[in-house]
């Protein structure tokens, strides 16, 4: 059995943990960084990824989009350096890899599909918008409020939400589906027509906050991002060139700040004290 | 407030579910569909999604890839029927659209991007591999060896793991990624060089069953797929098709059978009986 080591899949970030106290420490988080995979030298496609057994990563790849029928059609993997691995067929095998480019037309999940819109920002060279500040009591109670507005959630346990809450916690609006990235542009396609700019809000999601989903919402002018589960490495980094807030571990009345804690605002002293010795 | 409503997002199939008792019953899935989004005619993307609120999806999507920079770029979007939505553009707006469908290719997760492999399956008419027979104990024993192999997930909580099992419950090898199917592609890479075909292992993911996983797994002689949460619709759709089994919610010694119950055995009488009434 050989796992990936926990070295390259995960770094380490300064964070502020709010639970009972509030306390600055280094969080482990996933990296997410992109991946390019060429066939005999033309590119591919390209892959948001967790680094780590990339040449396993590129081999699977080929076999199970079907762009080689079996292992053998593949006489080897090289790294090219920079996050870029080439695929080279065995003798006699013969792939068009227009063909396959063609066929990776995207979810958009990939993150990589919004770097056309990202730069746009850069080039823009807009300040960020200064996006609502909220209480820690308000996002302490934005979970409930949206497992409250989740109808196929609780019907099938298989589905993710998106929300947008103003800053004393009301959600405005809550879109689901079964991607992440697809229940934030059901959200922003909704908000765009109803409520536009949405500067004056915030961004809640049901899952993880991954580079998509900061990428989206820094292009729809939401600064302070909020997810129940774990922010990733590439998100944080999004976040904080662009100024925005990332919040994590939203539940049971707790979070994480990964990045822009100007937006949360009772951080201050006196924090409540540990809770202490009765539940050693 | 208008949230989707759950009649178009859910739907009911006949499922094995596996708890204290066995019993056949209906269950709620997710329903996972691909949508066309054109731009003034041109196919822009294909995007598997849950229906409901498509024309919302369309806009959204048009503004966080950054397609367009405002809602008022966007004079409509119109049903064309099918799953396919065409956006038009406000006078004076420009857009080339075929500089954005070279922007989305993809991470693969969209699975649209495997019907090309699927297809391939599909005209070489081959029988579904037999795959392996496992036991209720087996099947119930795998997400706590699966925990015990993920070294990311404990530090950070936030990634994916997908793993290959023997009949007996051996895990083979287990790859972790932030990207589910990443972590499917890894390990069949690994698999390709040390342990082919596939047709004799399971295989184990730690999220959702999506139809991506099952495509992959499909592609890669993969029968058995386990998931320790929810599957989508058009997963289970696909795995039918093929005759492949989807074991899903295998989680406390519990798990529902989607489809294949063939290849999980151990489910005849005389089961355990219910709880009874102390727990009322």
């Amino acid at each position: 059995m050989s796992a990936a080591t926990v070295a390259e899949t995960v770094t380490t970030r300064a964070v502020l943990r709010a639970r009972d106290v509030v306390d600055r420490v280094d969080d482990l988080l996933v990296v997410e960084e992109p991946v390019e995979i060429r066939l005999e030298g033309t590119p591919l496609v390209v892959i948001m990824r967790t680094p780590g057994h990339d040449a396993e990563l590129a081999l699977g790849f080929m076999i199970t989009e079907g762009i080689v029928s079996r292992p053998t059609e593949v006489s080897s993997v090289e790294s090219l350096g920079e996050g870029r691995w080439d695929v080279y067929l065995a003798e006699g095998v013969e792939v068009d890899p227009v063909q396959f480019q063609r066929n990776f037309y995207s979810t958009s999940s990939c993150g990589v599909c919004g770097k056309a819109s990202i730069d746009a920002i850069r080039v823009a060279g807009t300040a960020p918008p200064p996006g609502p500040e909220v209480t820690r009591d308000v996002l302490a109670g934005l979970p409930e409020r949206l497992i409250e507005e989740q109808p196929a959630f609780h019907s099938t346990g298989g589905i993710h939400a998106a929300a947008a809450f103003e800053r004393d916690g009301t959600l405005v609006a809550v879109r689901e589906d079964i991607g992440r990235h697809n229940a934030v542009d059901k959200l922003v396609g909704h908000l765009a027509t109803t409520r536009w700019p949405l500067h004056a809000l915030g961004l809640l999601v049901s899952g993880r906050v991954s580079f998509e989903i900061v990428q989206k919402a820094a292009v729809a002018g939401l600064s302070l991002v909020c997810g129940v589960s774990a922010a990733s490495s590439l998100a944080v980094d999004l976040a904080e060139e662009f100024g925005m807030t990332v919040v994590g571990f939203l539940r049971e009345g707790g979070f994480t700040i990964y990045t822009g804690e100007e937006r949360i605002v009772g951080l201050e002293p006196p924090f409540l004290p540990p809770k202490g010795g009765e539940m050693a």
